[in-house]
């Protein structure tokens, strides 16, 4: 039996709670988790819903037909997942190789439901790790001359192979707003420090520099606003006096990891929505 | 306007939560939060909701209306609350008083919606600090020989002030099924240990022996098994072997007030079921 | 018997640690801890060093000899402890009353070994509070017209107090250069956010609006630059999007205490070594 | 220039610190760092002492001469690192791969200054995985009747390659008081739970059962008694209600991965004295 998973939200009114539940009883499906939250200074709510589809349902359809009753009868912008959904997710990197390796296990180890469609990057020093993963593995010159075209093969990449999830895994390049709407997809990037704390370049540098006794990372969706998009999640590490700039880089890849990973599980598990450049996780 | 709060738990079957949302709605009221959980292991349903009554309601009616519903048509166990609920609460306390003075801070601060009712002691030494924040303290000599006769004193005590919650903050003293089952009120006790690790007594003499390197706190629902209750909250804190005894127990006083404080805040709030000696905790 | 504590620093040189262990040695006097850190980017020697003095020595007379070495022979800068010393402080609030609560019960405890002198506030709210812990409450009317006056005489009473430590305990003002160089002691903050994210007003508001994922407290030591002096500690706590700015609020008070206390705390046990606006901990 | 770290300790007499400090300084060498800890009720004295040798030294020889005089003038216990030490280490596995990975690429990645001699485990599922890090891959057939030749054929192997560490990476065998003792090497061992709680098997299921809000894991050194040797690391990670024993497996594995490497470092660091089955670890 397969389940079937509901992102929805929109201005408030009463009963859609209500409604949802008993669209869904009425099928003979039946819920399983139902999580809901109301932003009342903006009088939104927000809603994930997770049901089994019944025995002699077509989970598509059900889901499709639950996509249209909820933008139809309530008004609501909804995100439909099915259980046996397997994404295609690209990976951009540049020289740091920890987030590939980290992603590339998760993914192999079956922990997350997506396939790596490949690897794509402006330095070839991650080609051999990206093949050893049997990962297509794609070099793209971002030369000033050359980088309108690149860019433009990397976007013909993303939608040929309708990729549905970019992450950037210690991606050292701004994507530009042209960009990203031309990927049209969510893309995902690990920023190496806790936002909006040192924010831009070098900011294990700029935390030695201010003597902070924790350092962080943040995973976020990338907006044209570098560094200012919706935060998935975060976290921090303690550090001393004792750490250098090269310590807290090598105490950093550790947090990364982690934290990248986690918003990638939770974007992957149809747990995150966005709003007013903030996010719901339902976790 | 007010709001209700039902805490829920049964066997699953197919329509509970359309059938709780459908009722609200019915009445013209609306589903501020719900939380739910299924246990498909035990096949057990958990739900907290909470919603706003609608203006012509009388809350206490329309609380009593559903409770009646859930058991009769759900055959589920049902808990509810009011927003304008104040649950008289009573301290028992031996001599350690950093628990005692958080509570009545946080309680004197508004922070939560409760009254201390007073403070009962198998000691006299508390007995300033519990009236300098306007508590009554209520000795009670545990002696062998006049053990029963007090302990049947404090019982009358919790009765006659209609005691809704007890928190044992750091009481050194044990609770037998008989007092438990007529004072007839949930009762929180605050354990100085990381349970089940170093249960029973000076536990954090039994860390420093053992050489843990991270020390916790641990409050629990008391059940008559010492130690062995639903645990609500626990944490930790870091420690190393700089820290002897005297350290740890200093370290760990931060840790017990925050630990109690938090579980004490979740029940107040209806955020716990208690379940197969688990607690389901809608945080 | 009496230990001392010195606290040194100033530029590395082959054979400090030796002529420092060696005097306190020759001395018959007997090494407890010694804690040190090099900075090899700028070549900077620290040391926390603590010893027992021998039977027959005057413990101030040595700390005096210590200190006149350590200037003379090592060319290096030093502050000296003892361990009966007992600091007087100063508090200065505002409104906000669990930070002083906090550092009032701590005292009373025992925990530290410092003297509370009283408390200055540019409100009357505090005052009742201030007066249950037997602590001296000065108002000040920092109004436009009354500053320049009321400033002259915080500093006489701090003057005359013979403070050496000021906690601003959630104090709402913005102290001077002038105030700072004429108080002539050391004043510890608490800001509510992990600087450098939310400096100035509102970090709780700032931090909602931009939807992190966790809120954080920073002790730091004043300078004229607001919220930008050295760091003594920081610590965070997790959020959501459940939590509004009220309840960031709420989260954060116990935050603010446990980090002000710890940085306070560090601060009367001469661990903390200010050094190009950062601190060593020696912890 | 080379670096040499001396670890040493011994019942605590006047003068060690000037004695340790000023052999260096006379050799015309320079301390870096230098960190001890006095265990006042045992009265025992530990250092971990790191200097650069001065330029015509042999840093052998010089550690040779350092460890000579310790054991001879102070009667305390020593043991010498140099910084261009490459122990060769071995790693047991059973069919958990997480933490191979994660060994092996910290090993490959530079981040340990250490040298992976080869894999032995009693199952073949990590053959291909130990190979594709170019790891020596050992199987060893552990039944009843072949388990004491083949423990032989393991201690022999240990002892061939001069194995300095042996890591039990999620190894699940019991090694023998003999075997500990053949081997002659320290073992280090992960613990998937937060010890002394779920020693033994299945410790997911156990916290699962228990209903903690905290999972954890633990590194310690082996002893012949199981899951009770001198505690290196430990950490936590939170859970609820929500996470089944398969969630906590999953949840654990990225806390294994971070306690067993940061227990590592610190033992390739020479960071860590066991003492009376506890550790001083300076870090």
């Amino acid at each position: 039996m397969n389940s079937i998973t509901a992102l929805l939200y929109g201005a408030d009114r009463p009963g859609i709670v209500a409604k949802v539940a008993g669209w869904i009883h009425e099928r003979g499906s039946n819920v399983l988790h139902a999580d809901q939250h109301l932003d009342r200074q903006e009088n939104v709510f927000f809603q994930r819903i997770e049901w089994e589809s019944s025995l002699n349902s077509n989970t598509r359809e059900e889901g499709m037909a639950f996509q249209e009753m909820v933008q139809t009868e309530l008004g609501m912008t909804v995100r439909i997942g099915y259980d046996d959904d397997r994404p295609k997710i690209g990976v951009m990197v540049s020289k740091a190789d920890h987030c590939l390796h980290d992603i590339s296990l998760r993914v192999r180890s079956g922990e997350w439901n997506a396939e790596l469609a490949g690897v794509l990057s402006n330095h070839r020093d991650l080609q051999n790790i990206s093949e050893s993963y049997h990962l297509p593995f794609h070099y793209f010159n971002l030369s000033p001359e050359s980088r309108e075209l690149e860019e433009a093969n990397q976007i013909e990449w993303i939608q040929e192979q309708k990729i549905e999830l970019l992450i950037l895994a210690r991606y050292m390049q701004i994507l530009s707003k042209d960009f990203l709407e031309k990927a049209g997809c969510p893309v995902i990037n690990i920023h190496h420090s806790f936002l909006p704390s040192f924010a831009g370049a070098k900011p294990y540098h700029q935390a030695y520099t201010r003597g902070v006794k924790l350092i962080g990372a943040t995973a976020h969706y990338v907006t044209e606003d570098l560094d200012e998009g919706p935060i998935v999640g975060q976290d921090v590490t303690r550090v001393s006096h004792r750490h250098g700039p090269k310590d807290l880089i090598e105490k950093g890849r550790d947090l990364e990891k982690i934290v990248l990973s986690t918003a990638v599980r939770r974007h992957l598990q149809n747990r995150v929505l966005v709003y007013q450049n903030k996010t719901v996780v339902f976790d």
